[in-house]
């Protein structure tokens, strides 16, 4: 099942993805797709209904972010061996983690801003897993438990203040519309194995990333298992899980940025795609 | 005035301290202290209404963090110079960053758990400010008019996970329980100058920490405007900037860490006071 949320910012309808690609409308069971609803009666209501049944929405409304109200956008870093070489950074040992502010969130298609004097914005396409049930001190093999599904990220990030501004990453990561976050939150059922999927970034219709959540060095329960001893991960969190090589900052001999008037196009394997124009802030 | 939330956790009621020190029930004006609050003309109505005029609330009860529903708690580390020097970091040429993971949120006197198989946890008072007003990219000179108030914060911070984990600092800041928040959130109004506050903290009645506001590196509306530049900062986050000298880790010979069974005691003048029974997680 394919979870949707349309509609202006900040207003958005819940909404689900039928098998012809039409949304259908789901504010009768629900208000919002959000950490409540996920943990939710309801949802399991959802999963057990004909969507034909439920009204179909017109038009092209614009997408939010899968998961409103999210509480906690937990990132994971370096989880790529080839990705961490290529930044230059040791393959780690245990997972790094760090935040995303939540005020960064923006829907799949939203622009994406340079944040007023960067030179040096970049791109990260990343499995997202969104928590579907309060974990804490869980372990791995029962983390498949407490997902309830998946999204494409996109983490985008800028270098000088994730690195040469002092203290630590967060300061260049949740910067303002850098967290584009769907279309879909895609339900676990229908991601049978979510360490086998293609994801690929271009910009300008050039392919920057191409990589595969199979050569992950932490994989999903790993890291949830994980997170779960040094947080209480809630229904509605956001954990994104890494970026395989090809962002700007490795490209070699010179790294490449993001400039305002491009567009970044990016998927994942049966989780969709999104399209972000690049403006000033 | 000083804004409070009291009741069972995760259910609080929003109420007002009158100048007896009773509880007053302001619930007729809010469904809680929060954003929302802080930014509507409701709250302005309560600062021009005569306190005598609420309900009193009866008992003792149980203060829950003095602001609801935070949507971002961020940190600034390494903030006093003396600081600095005894966690043998450098004095930052800009404000250092980081986070504390919502979950992690609790109130001023609930009990502090110590995380399973951790060593090392530890205390900071610190001195929290509230944003009443959505504020992006603004000047030093207008940053007061974004600050709602002040309150209390204990920055709990556990230094494996902070410094030998790998990655960033915020493993070891935002486990559960680890950011005591309140008594009270009170209005810019009542501290003329946050720059002159005595904060203190005690374990087990021995006293650690004996700072003022007044050797603070950046001062509030240097830090408010700073982070302004990196996100929007929206009314109802909490910034936490940062801890005097005294902290667990930075004693001689010897660092000092938390065991359950203890109590701290911590607060700033004109803010309240917190206390926090350590138990085991």
């Amino acid at each position: 099942m394919k979870l949707l949320r349309y509609g202006l910012p900040g207003r958005e309808a819940p909404g689900v993805l039928d098998a012809q690609g039409q949304i259908r409308d789901i504010s009768s069971l629900t208000r919002d797709v959000d950490g409540a609803f996920l943990a939710s009666d309801a949802f399991r209501t959802l999963q057990k209904t004909d969507l034909s049944q439920l009204p179909v929405v017109s038009g092209q409304p614009r997408l939010g972010p899968c998961v409103g109200a999210i509480g906690k956008f937990v990132c994971i870093g370096l989880n790529y061996a080839d990705h961490a070489e290529e930044s230059g950074m040791p393959i780690p040992a245990e997972p790094v983690v760090f935040n995303k502010w939540t005020s960064a969130i923006v829907g799949p298609n939203d622009d994406v801003k340079i944040p007023r004097g960067s030179e040096k914005t970049d791109w990260e396409v990343e499995l997202g897993v969104v928590i579907g049930k309060t974990a804490s001190y869980i372990e791995e093999a029962d983390a498949y438990d407490y997902v309830a599904g998946y999204c494409v990220v996109n983490d985008v990030s800028e270098r000088a203040y994730q690195i040469e501004r002092g203290g630590t990453w967060d300061k260049g990561k949740g910067c303002d519309t850098f967290g584009p976050t769907g279309p879909w939150l895609v339900t676990k059922d229908e991601v049978p194995d979510p360490h086998n999927l293609k994801l690929w970034l271009e910009v300008d219709g050039k392919r920057y990333q191409n990589g595969n959540t199979s050569t992950m060095i932490f994989n999903v329960p790993q890291i949830v298992a994980y997170l779960s001893r040094f947080m209480t991960l809630n229904p509605g969190d956001v954990i994104s899980t890494g970026t395989p090589p090809g962002v700007g900052m490795g490209i070699k001999p010179q790294p490449v940025y993001l400039r305002a008037g491009q567009t970044m196009r990016l998927g994942i394997d049966g989780l969709g795609e999104q399209q972000q124009k690049v403006v000033a802030a």
